[in-house]
């Protein structure tokens, strides 16, 4: 005996296709759902097969749900000329679950990543020009998150805005509240210093960009 | 939208069911299942049932079949008068993959858990001591994992089978051939020592059992 049975064998391979899903861990995965109940194969059968029918993305914003225009979209008390760029469904719902976010929202689904080959075009950025010179946008909010991929989509998502006559601001970059400077990386207390907020008199140098260099110690 | 689509939901939570898939986990694998193509989601869902329809476990050994019994055990080539009882499939086939074990297996399917509430009726054992109680059975070699669940599902199994008649073996324990004796655990190397074999000439003390003391530092 070199193997295990066939069909435990193809389980293993098809828990495999998920990303950081390696064949040790489905290998734990599948001799795991073979201990249990039938009850609980059948459900994971049933539930992805469920999901993979019945959910697709909103014509809007490509934000998940199982109509055609996702529960924000077709929601009337948000406003509509606010959109909040993020980089899937993931990051919606950590704005809409701080209830934070009062304007609509744009899932690029995805990130610019060369390693993995995805570029501007495997995102859905052309949808999102589209929608900003369909009139009605008035501010767009770049809420990639604050790393070397996000910072890099945020960029392509910068330049494909140019010229749409919106306006383009991102998150602010400095301190998480409630965190201990002490803990903290030191690219973020640079950030935080660099884009540091006047409360009274000048900072150290004209503008928040020029910052770098002057007040900040590099 | 405080929450994600429902049918997503369902196939969060059915992927939960894992061991070591927490929540953020079974989140991104559902979402990265929403992603692809409708066919790996299908294969998924049939993978997961055929697997659990179509393997069972063998009705001498405990390892995983397609049959009756499994393909070790049919196997007129093995010594059946030597069994090695290890935790479960994954370690038999290890052995087996190594090609190092002549004999037959009995798989515990488990180990002793205090904390998971898994005690020795949980596992083969006292099936295991029926075997050996039925004749033809030599010895028994207990090759359960070398840590402290292992260490005590070994003891109980020896336990079981004391008064059987049956010669009861476990696996030496010492360092790990290929290693480097600088990157190994105070424990290995302590084991290793009391353990150690002897040459030529009389160790420092009389039985490998006493040597713990005496030779050893400790």
């Amino acid at each position: 005996m070199n193997e295990y049975p066939q069909p435990l064998l193809r389980l293993i391979s098809a828990l495999q296709v998920f990303p950081g899903i390696g064949n040790k861990t489905a290998e734990r995965m599948a001799l795991f759902l073979l201990r249990q109940s039938p009850e609980v194969a059948e459900e994971l059968a049933a539930a992805a097969g469920a999901a993979k029918k019945a959910i697709r993305n909103c014509s809007i914003c490509h934000n998940l749900t199982e109509s055609n225009t996702c529960s924000v979209c077709q929601d009337d008390s948000r406003d509509k000329s606010l959109v909040m760029v993020v980089e899937g469904p993931r990051d919606l719902l950590a704005f809409e679950r701080a209830g934070v976010w009062r304007g609509v929202y744009h899932c690029l689904m995805g990130r610019i990543s060369p390693v993995e080959g995805i570029t501007e075009r495997e995102l859905t950025i052309p949808h999102l020009r589209k929608r900003a010179a369909s009139g009605g946008v008035t501010e767009i909010v770049i809420a990639t998150n604050p790393d070397m991929g996000g910072d890099a989509t945020a960029m392509a998502v910068a330049r494909a805005l140019s010229g749409s006559g919106v306006a383009v601001s991102r998150l602010a970059r400095g301190v998480p509240a409630g965190h201990q400077l002490d803990l903290l990386a030191g690219q973020i207390l640079e950030e935080s210093l660099v884009n540091r907020q006047p409360l009274s008199g000048p900072v150290a140098s004209g503008t928040q960009a020029q910052a770098k260099g002057a007040g900040a110690r590099k």
